[in-house]
């Protein structure tokens, strides 16, 4: 195999009560890259269409994990990568993620799978690092691994796929702001309120159980966000109102997607998920910001070759 | 039925990464009650024998939470009970949730089960408050519902059954010393780093996910604490030394029991925790302070009845 072309899908973290830990992966939403052997050592990035990001190596995310990557596995021949990105940088739904997972994705293929997607995880988070300011695991992982994935440890790195309740239908709204994850980091305060903190892990605790019974009413009553949520979606307009209209047309629950500016429902069945996204619309057209609304199923395969020669 | 024998096992809460919310129930370990319908309105502490606790239904743990049941189920007659403890007040084993459990569990039999089990964790709660400061639902869910729970929220009161690992057993040490409930809140931080918050309910969520797997080597990658351990384990003479002893025997995990001065150790079948109680023994014997060793099965059946005319 001397190229490949792959579809890497965009991804929703800090799922509520999983701040840090969580992250499911899309379906239809999604970035394509082409990657080719070539006789030069080394990584290049040699087309990016669709956003204005660094050809620069060192400064790219999908060539900072490729790099990462290699530095693993010596050879004496390099890879060459296209970026054809559909997510918007800073969108809140894992552009750098699926541009970092892409990339030691498509070269693990053409190396012949030498790395796990476990191992592959630690590679991209390095990329990762280059977009956030810090490395985590919890857009890379979804995307690695497909479905929904809790990071347990970031050092030493332990990540556990989560089982997907088979109706569960995510609507992510973005609306076109701007908001920097390195901004809506600075926003977090140091320190949580214990009481605020055992919510929060009871919260999650009680998600994780609802994954593996397929519960969707403790689903709902488990996605809550007592930490982030209340400083983090004073960034993003409407918040209140489009949660409310959210829950109100049967979402199961709502939140802030990533670092924002895009938000999350998760609902049970597509029927619903539409009525959600109906509900959306209404708050959000008025106020006269240009957005996006996309529909999706949990994505339990991650990353998908699209062709391979 | 006139009245009713039951025994009201011990129980773990606070389990390391559970703070406040994870809870199990044990097997030989609890005390007997004796409850029996008695022509006098309210409730009577006939007899407590073990102990020296109060007979003031009021200042009674056990007392409190059948009032408080009661009260939600008016009656023209009352009842009478009898306490035989045998676990230790203030051991750090729930000796006043098997009081207050027991309390509610038998005056509901004899009711002819009006409430569910989840109703009466709310009444024994009630109770525990009495001995802690504050209601708190973590030892009074399992040994209401048996097994390991999860308690998602106390207002309102919301509380999962998680599953039991089939090999999963338990081994408590508790050192004779006196550390109140009270006392060992007080050394809580009001406040908990968001860092620190974040590993938390990164292990309860793969703690969780470890259960329904099955998984004894996530279990114990995930049965740790960042948040109270490190201030209360102070309180407790040699608990580094115990900890060490206890996973160097093959302990899944070891942390401290509700607020000690008890520990458990959580071990993959019971030849790991004879292993494990022989290391603690090596450690706790030299020092010189009186102790007592449960070796535990997870008890699943929770509250049971001994005998009733």
């Amino acid at each position: 195999m001397e190229e490949i072309k792959i579809f890497a899908p965009a991804s929703v973290a800090n799922v509520s009560c999983g701040f840090d830990v969580l992250g499911f992966c899309l379906g239809p939403v999604g970035d394509e890259m082409v990657i080719r052997k070539s006789s030069t050592q080394g990584v290049t990035i040699s087309k990016i269409e669709g956003q204005d990001l660094p050809y620069d190596v060192k400064k790219n995310v999908a060539g900072v994990a490729a790099e990462t990557l290699l530095t693993s596995y010596p050879i004496d021949y390099g890879f060459e990568i296209e970026i054809y990105k559909k997510i918007k940088a800073g969108s809140g739904i894992g552009s750098s993620a699926a541009s970092a997972a892409g990339a030691v994705f498509g070269i693990n293929e053409l190396l012949g799978k030498p790395f796990s997607p476990h191992q592959l995880i630690a590679f991209a988070m390095e990329g990762e690092s280059v977009a956030s300011g810090a490395a985590h695991a919890d857009n890379v992982s979804p995307v690695l691994l497909g479905g929904i994935t809790l990071v347990r440890s970031i050092n030493p790195l332990d990540v556990i796929s989560l089982p997907t309740p088979k109706e569960l239908t995510a609507v992510i709204l973005h609306p076109k702001i701007e908001l920097k994850t390195m901004h809506a980091r600075e926003i977090l305060k140091k320190n949580v309120p214990m009481e605020k903190a055992i919510q929060q892990w009871g919260n999650l605790g009680a998600f994780v159980s609802a994954l593996y019974k397929e519960d969707y009413e403790l689903l709902s009553r488990s996605l809550k966000d007592e930490i982030v949520e209340p400083m983090r979606s004073l960034l993003i307009p409407e918040f209140e109102s489009l949660k409310n209209a959210s829950l109100n047309a049967g979402a199961l629950g709502f939140g802030i997607s990533g670092s924002g500016p895009s938000v999350y429902a998760l609902t049970k069945g597509m029927d619903k998920a539409k009525k959600v996204s109906e509900g959306i619309k209404k708050i959000i057209s008025p106020i006269g910001i240009d957005f996006e609304i996309h529909l999706s199923n949990i994505n339990n395969q991650g990353l998908k070759i699209i062709s391979s020669q």
